[in-house]
């Protein structure tokens, strides 16, 4: 039992919960709260940590034989992200796929965010690329980390199902999808047509751009088409994730 | 100038932004940052504070006659709900419509939502519902705050410009909704039809639930449809404000 805070794998998960560098130079993750824990691949899971008012609720069956510590509750109440902890916390291995691995259907169904940059959009974009049938996301290297914990909160668990790779430059790998067949999208105020004229059932990406500034130049002068969200009222834009789940079930829709 | 943050005003500024009662006892509510002040309707403005260094930068002939206190940079950084203030912050008198001014036009598409409990939801649903043309917003008692300063910061300005209604109960005003001709929609898991299988350009209704616990089952019942968005993978259900902007979606689209 884990009784005090200056033990030292109490401030290691103090730094993983803090810090991208730091979760990367030991390849793991946090994913908090009971609904992580239980759809966590238990191949993945690195330690489990739980609240001893949990481990006392649950018992020792409820860990599946996964290294586990048990913790006093304020000490867990220390390393947790939030402000009403469940008890339980896991330490994950990173996912690494390969872009390959995004593209194993006949007509795969894309997201390319590009220096997205809030947590909780990051979240809620998996969590509804999950829900419609979207294979795979795309990060450009300025997007928020993904491992940040308030994003692997807001994917409520797609995190663990939704393929993604992030690269360098989206720009480099526009021409590799386009020699697959894949059509790209670029979500933009000045799209011509609107986005539900398009044809999605083909392999289709949409490009999803920064909450302030939309989509570099570079990148939309690079896509197949500009498409458009109409909007009535005064309104200059859409939050960036209700514009890609705007799109990702009008793709959704067609290939039903 | 104020110089000082034991000044009444400050104090007063502090307490509206973190209390609905004091808010709603003032009849006013606070909107921060450049965007918010520019788009604020001019007669509802009561006072507009601005920190020392926007003064200087802008000039007097910014603030439009409107009444106003200069504070120093560190008192405004101080009542400022924000990490990086903007240097400007509104008190504004608070909306009062009645249930007729969301029912002018002859089919209107309206948004219900039932104990929505997260500020960044409701005001991105606002925002959504400006751009896909919604008249009008309905909201049961137990939703959180509408002039809690995130969710006003969330709805990028739409607040000025969509009318709201907070009822009792929700249950209540379905009838006078039906007597109006206006078809409800509850979104559900359970939704025998798919949401994009109904004809929206009647007046209709979408009922929206509560984040966690989606709509009670006495709201759902008296919906004269349940519709269901569907969900790819093993995910249990969207975000709210995801769900509902899909519906508004979808309505806008078929009107248009």
């Amino acid at each position: 039992m884990i009784a005090s805070t200056s033990n030292p794998q109490v401030r290691n998960l103090l730094q993983l919960q803090k810090k991208a560098r730091v979760r990367n130079g030991q390849d793991v993750f946090l994913a908090e709260g009971l609904k992580m824990f239980l759809e966590a691949p238990k191949a993945r899971i690195h330690k489990v940590y739980l609240s001893k008012s949990l481990y006392e609720e649950k018992g020792a069956g409820f860990l599946r034989d996964l290294p586990a510590e048990i913790m006093e509750d304020r000490v867990f109440a220390a390393v947790s992200d939030t402000k009403t902890p469940q008890g339980i916390l896991c330490v994950l291995r990173q996912f690494h796929y390969r872009l390959e691995d995004l593209l194993t259907k006949k007509h795969p169904l894309l997201l390319l965010l590009e220096d997205l940059q809030d947590p909780g959009n990051m979240g809620t974009i998996f969590r509804t690329a999950e829900g419609a049938g979207v294979d795979g996301v795309l990060l450009s290297k300025n997007c928020v980390d993904l491992y940040n914990p308030k994003t692997i909160r807001s994917t409520m668990g797609s995190i663990y199902r939704m393929p993604f790779v992030c690269v360098e430059r989206l720009e480099d790998t526009l021409p590799f999808l386009k020699e697959r067949g894949i059509r790209t999208y670029a979500a933009h105020l000045q799209g011509k047509n609107c986005y539900d004229e398009e044809d999605y059932r083909r392999g289709s990406a949409f490009l999803i751009g920064n909450e302030g500034n939309g989509l570099s130049r570079e990148l939309s002068d690079q896509a197949d088409a500009l498409i458009r969200i109409p909007m009535h009222g005064q309104l200059e834009s859409l939050n960036a994730a209700v514009a890609a789940s705007i799109l990702m079930y009008e793709a959704c829709r067609q290939r039903r």
